[in-house]
């Protein structure tokens, strides 16, 4: 087993996060990538409880952001405010990064929604700083830019972190969302000492749903030693995440598509 | 009417060529944007008959490419042969520019992929200048990147074009495709003298398919005076394609989508 693999909890999405949290450690896994309605599900301390009884790390915590002042389904909401409770809650259960979704376009004005978010980072950077966080930026693929984030590009998501110290602010890549990029060679490099994290799976071809488009590594066109091997370049040695939406794996049992996915880790990533 | 607009005729699909031909005359739009299948169930003769008889021009013919060797559906394609013909055609329909979508991913080597883009582009470019089409490198959303094209930028697309002469090669900037790119301003500027087209509609919130998530100006977020001014910055002086997949506009009679396609233009673009 690779030590460095890590379940996003979202891939064993029938599972609850006490069920997910003891399915990683019977199979081995070390590390978990947890979303904050499964904690809220079983409560923060409870969880960080499990957490500690099971011997396992998070890798990262799912998510802040949203700081262009609306959610996916057009409701308003305050992403600083929220993201700032998410902090906390990234300090209570020992995750060193909390991911950024940062939100989608406001209005037609991409310019100024990405400005925002650019505000919002540099609000939120000290706390998450003072409680031993990471904000770790997530572009998100482009089909996102409308509904859920501004951010597409390594590139862009890294000029906002460079701001800031790089203990508060790093960038993440997930394979689903920056696979496609003819810079993104460059924009790894050039990201050395900023890379919060790193998420594998694959694209399902032919891409079915903007956000159900996801497989487990090797079962679509993304070369994951190649962006393993240009995110260790850049100094990068912490947990992977393999992080799948995808509603057949969700339709099964957690156990099963867990042993599926290390299998798929071991055989493509690893 | 802005003399600029055209009708690409994937907007009103249900009408056939003469219908499209007829219509756009009738409505005082004078250029029109062809597609193969349309022109091969009336034929090239008749098609460019028809277009004369109207006094409608050719601002593009939908499209070369598949260089990669595969079709969407997984098929084998000689992609440059099949380009040949399509050069062919476009100089019998007296269209200036040929559309390319250059293929998706073969296997999973996007580097070379796009390297089999590149050459082929050099392959057919003389043999396209001789004829007196212009290539037009049409970048697809990313979100189109394994199955229909390893281009996905203007940036990338424009590397290509460079490499020959501003007459034979030029790049087509598609809203739908690019308007998230942080880079496009500069991608656009640095495309002076070789913009070949440029198209337009709206991105539907939220995006409902990967194919026909698209709509007519002014019913999504892109910021079109905002794309054009660029554009025009840029040198591009020529017609501007209404180019819209959607179930609901292509479920209904083509007169009233061209009206409304024309009334969505001149709020929104013109």
């Amino acid at each position: 087993m690779d030590p460095r693999l890590s379940l996003n909890q979202i891939t064993t999405k029938s599972w609850s996060l006490p069920e997910a949290v003891a399915g990683c450690a019977q199979a081995g896994v070390g590390w978990i990538g947890l979303w904050r309605d499964k904690v809220a599900e079983t409560g923060v301390d409870e969880a960080a409880r499990l957490l500690k009884e099971h011997g396992v790390r998070v890798s990262s915590l799912c998510r802040g952001g949203f700081f262009t002042g609306v959610t996916p389904d057009g409701s308003p909401v305050d992403g600083v405010a929220r993201t700032r409770e998410a902090i906390d809650e990234a300090a209570a259960l020992g995750a060193g990064v909390l991911v950024l979704v940062v939100g989608g376009i406001a209005g037609n004005d991409l310019a100024a929604s990405r400005q925002r978010v650019a505000d919002a980072v540099g609000e939120l950077a000290p706390y998450a700083g003072e409680r031993g966080v990471r904000l770790g930026l997530e572009p998100l693929h482009p089909m996102q830019c409308a509904e859920r984030s501004v951010l597409s590009t390594v590139e862009q998501a890294l000029a906002i972190a460079v701001e800031h110290p790089a203990e508060q602010v790093g960038v993440i890549v997930d394979e689903f969302h920056v696979w496609w990029d003819p810079r993104i060679e460059d924009a790894i490099a050039a990201a050395a000492g900023r890379i919060a994290g790193f998420h594998v799976c694959d694209v399902l071809v032919p891409l079915p749903d903007p956000l159900l488009g996801r497989a487990l590594p090797g079962d679509g066109p993304i070369d994951h030693r190649h962006l393993r091997a240009a995110v260790e370049a850049a100094g990068y040695t912490g947990p992977i995440e393999v992080e799948v939406f995808n509603a057949d794996l969700w339709s099964r049992p957690g156990g099963a598509v867990l042993a599926e996915t290390i299998t798929a880790f071991e055989q493509h990533v690893a």
